[in-house]
């Protein structure tokens, strides 16, 4: 890849396209990783590469079913973790939940290398200082955030195969589950089962959009910063949230940008 | 990745996923190519995953443009090799010009397997039927296709570096240049030069779509298959071509195709 300009418009989006080639070659992501990110810089080019109104919202209300979660659960593929998982890890620790590594080609290499990744920056992040307005011991409490995904001892009822594989005591646990970049399959399954379903996904049209409780039709590392701010913040109840509500506004954005 | 059913709704754009995948691992594409391709997917998917009506006048105002050139060339990189190949050396058997790899970053190593991809295409396209309604000897015409692009003795003027290296009896010398998946930098570049630009890009907001002489909205595999089609008619003269309102009818659908 070649340098980007700090003054480039669109830098953030080059870097973060930089972090996902890089992250292809060191084995973390699956082979049409790189494929779902470009369809994603896609979406965000037509959303205008900001969290929009909605998205915003949608952040929010996600952060105010976390809170109110007995059983919260962050489940994080490849992309997720290395687009976001240093921000998702932080969240994890304000919200004292596991983050779960759980990706859709399964492979024992890759969640190997996705656990060290995120074990790895816990263990940076620890020594960081804790949020604005955060109160407490950063240090211990970031240690305590739980990486599940390697073990496979749940089920995610109603899928065959390895992605029905899950942690017992994360995914087939939990109530309420943030999982940003989701197979419509998948999330189906987990809606099925009764469980609320926070998604991230760019495309407002994609089954994944379609059929999850709150979905955040915006850009995983900037919704993760976003998402913390909410959490630590506190001050937000879970509302009659109408999601088919949220998708137009998404499509309308869209639409209006493509418009002539 | 998983067998795709014949039955399968987006099979087509699943088995062109497929392909990139593949290359990329053979060495045939750039780190970012499968990016790239994402971004074409999501652009395809809002454009319906079809050609439009305005697509199939940009496409035949191509081949009008293509068959009245004296110096006609078809400039691929590697996603259009491996996307589109077969079906542009047909055309350029039908036009008798050369086909140039021209890449964005360019390597020996990449040069070579795409020279060696296509020259192996090239054989066995000789083997097969013509296409309907082209008369003539098919053999000895397609082996006749030069593929260009390994020497590099030419120049575009404007450029830098690795990208303005190209054939001197191919791109420097060319009036007509048909370069689908082109940068914006050198689409601009070879419109600076006087030269015509015909590109395919799914992206109606690009740079490239923009500034191009012609701009075909539509994807790479099936634009290469319906201008074959035109190039063996042959019954199409050059317009008034207005690429601005071409634009701004691909707009239309997208924004349609994304209102709630």
């Amino acid at each position: 890849m070649v340098e980007i300009p700090e003054s480039h418009p669109r830098r953030t989006s080059l870097l973060s396209r930089e972090k996902i080639v890089n992250a292809t070659k060191e084995g973390l992501l699956a082979d049409s990783a790189m494929i779902a990110h470009g369809r994603g810089e896609a979406f965000d080019y037509l959303l205008g590469e900001k969290t929009n109104d909605s998205a915003r919202l949608a952040i929010k209300e996600s952060a105010a079913r976390l809170l109110s979660s007995k059983h919260p659960i962050i489940s994080v593929n490849g992309n997720t973790a290395v687009l976001a998982g240093k921000s998702l890890i932080r969240v994890a620790a304000v919200l004292n939940c596991p983050i779960e590594i759980n990706i859709y080609y399964r492979t024992v290499k890759r969640i190997n290398n996705l656990y060290l990744l995120l074990e790895n920056e816990k263990m940076l992040l620890a020594q960081e200082q804790p949020p604005t307005n955060w109160v407490g011991d950063w240090n211990s409490t970031v240690m305590a955030v739980e990486i599940l995904g390697k073990e496979n001892d749940g089920r995610i009822e109603g899928l065959e195969g390895p992605r029905s594989i899950c942690s017992a005591k994360g995914i087939e646990k939990a109530d309420v589950i943030l999982v940003p970049l989701e197979d419509g399959d998948r999330c189906e399954a987990l809606i099925s089962l009764g469980k609320q379903v926070l998604v991230v996904d760019l495309n407002p049209m994609s089954r994944t959009a379609k059929m999850a409780t709150v979905t955040i039709v915006d850009e995983i590392s900037r919704v993760a910063k976003l998402l913390l701010e909410d959490v630590v913040d506190g001050d937000c109840r879970p509302t009659k949230w109408n999601n088919d509500e949220n998708l137009i506004q998404a499509l309308k954005i869209i639409a209006k940008n493509a418009t002539p």
